[in-house]
């Protein structure tokens, strides 16, 4: 290891007898060290979503010989995992980790940018970020918020959940009591469904005791420890989150302050580790996936019925209409999202698919 | 800009009017810049492919700040577009961007580190080689010779290629003059066709004039410019090269004299630039089909027939066992793929390809 700028310093002023004093401040610049606060909100030490924030922090300190350093707060430090977007604007803390999603409440078209029903698989979306204008419509939601926003590292497809009983037609949605929260929940009861939201602690047990009667979790990495496939044998496949990005949130001042070098290290930093986190859950995936389908042979795969699928992406279509019809910056991001999807899945449709299809 | 090592140098005599005889070669150290020459495959200014390296070079100087300069050297300049291998394990060049498979002849095992018939698709084969197993195999080929590798970004699907006749039988197939070189042309000569090799500059005129009767090249961003829709109308889907992975070398004396954060820079500038390049081929392949799909209307895209993917899935079995008898690291790094592929590709089928399948 090279000596970070604190070690330079006194190595300095031992071998050339050299009053510090004398250094201007200026010419050590490149030797300053760079201490910056991320709040993520997940608890300590959760598999993959945690991994990346270290791994990130890790990452940027290695690149930058120690002038960047991050200390990283899970939610049982900062007791406040819905609250970075609010902790980073305000500087409270430099960085965030968490997902665009939890914050439509607060400013509404930050909705667009983790994974949208029936939208865009993850290397699709990455494409639409990186290449297909993505990223700067992003800007133009978190800009006004004294925020940047970057993609934080993708969750694979999640599944549609876990069902105790066998869905045949839209008749058996109706009335159907499921945890699915979100934009996806305003789709299922758009269908008739009881959408509702449960504290993880408690949903197994509201599972068992039919306090619901399906739930929406993850994907085989993160159920397989919950459990759910012991009680609700039918697991369907994905219909509303197809690719979830998290997100690296940053306080605008901080990265003003930083050299460009430094912003180079931690934008590369952020944009590594998001890739390498989508690596991972598909590792993660794969891994469970084996383990639950030898463990649970009788977990039941289940596509929704064509009838099911339509009313949904219906209902889909009907809530972004309104959205977009409230508010022209929403509009412009759902028409931009569509354009590509409709571009990008065609190719995918005789690439991926067929491929997959032969085999 | 912070100063580069060179500057800060300068910086430091004017203030302090230091002799710079005072400061030994250690103090400075982290301020040395390395300048290192990277010998790529491709012609100067090709898309993609040239994008990578260039790409890649400017983010390594951009992070070090000025210490690490990286010259990209394209075929024209060093007239050895396939000598990459030789030359980065000479030391003749630091660095170099090809393909692995490229070198088969000269050491048979660097095979499998590109793209592999009916094998995985990029995604999956990232989380092979970052999380099964994969950079680990690839160390114990290239490390005798010298050489680290590493992922060099991904053209994403390869398309079967561009057919004048239909491909109805396995009997279509025998006698076929087909240009496609390498490993899947080994394949195909099992399954009975007449595979060859020919130039670039000379495939529009050898299919036009029947010299050969179909050609396997790219994909969409790069068959479009090259105009086989305009004489040969079927377009096959993949097989023979799901998700072809480039290469970044590295000779290994070079490597082991960077200081540890600009092999940190390298390594993340390298890992980074791969993932673009694939999100980059996507963005392409989108891109170019609209245009190919709307101006050639009469494109067929056509799947293999059954009866013609079995026979040359078997082929490929048996071509692999070949292989694998000969010679024992041929034989981990295939049972490692295999059992690789088997795990993760039951994962993308009920997660990609199901929801794929729905939409």
């Amino acid at each position: 290891m090279l000596p970070n700028g604190k070690h330079l310093r006194s190595t300095l002023t031992g071998a050339l007898t050299l009053s510090l004093a004398l250094l201007s401040a200026s010419t050590l610049a490149a030797d300053k060290v760079y201490r910056l606060k991320l709040a993520e909100t997940w608890g300590p030490n959760t598999p993959i979503l945690g991994d990346a924030t270290k791994n990130m922090a890790q990452l940027a300190e290695e690149m930058s010989n120690g002038r960047l350093k991050i200390r990283v707060d899970s939610a049982n430090k900062h007791k406040a995992p819905l609250g970075i977007f609010d902790m980073v604007k305000s500087g409270q803390y430099d960085l965030g980790h968490s997902s665009s999603y939890y914050w439509k409440g607060k400013v509404p078209n930050t909705l667009y940018f983790s994974s949208m029903p029936f939208g865009m698989m993850a290397t699709e979306q990455y494409a639409w970020f990186y290449r297909g204008g993505g990223m700067e419509l992003m800007e133009k939601v978190y800009g006004p918020h004294n925020l940047l926003s970057f993609p934080g590292g993708n969750s694979d497809i999640q599944m549609g959940g876990w069902f105790k009983k066998e869905i045949n037609s839209l008749d058996d949605l109706k009335g159907l009591k499921i945890r699915i929260p979100g934009f996806a929940g305003e789709v299922m009861a758009r269908v008739g469904a009881k959408p509702t939201n449960i504290a993880p602690g408690e949903l197994y047990t509201s599972l068992e005791r039919g306090t619901i009667d399906a739930l929406e979790w993850v994907g085989p990495a993160f159920d397989l420890r919950m459990g759910f496939q012991k009680i609700a044998p039918y697991y369907y496949t994905a219909w509303h989150e197809p690719g979830s990005e998290t997100q690296f949130l940053v306080n605008k001042k901080t990265w003003e302050k930083l050299p460009s070098d430094l912003q180079s290290i931690l934008e590369t930093a952020f944009r590594v580790t998001a890739f390498d986190m989508y690596t991972q859950s598909i590792d993660a995936n794969a891994n469970s996936w084996k383990t639950m389908s030898s463990d649970y042979p009788d977990i039941k795969v289940r596509d929704f019925p064509p009838e099911v699928l339509d009313a949904m992406k219906a209902a889909t279509s009907q809530l972004l209409k309104e959205e977009a019809d409230k508010d022209p910056l929403a509009k412009e991001i759902i028409a931009s999202q569509k354009q590509y999807l409709s571009k990008v899945r065609a190719w995918t449709d005789i690439s991926s698919k067929a491929y997959l299809d032969a085999n």
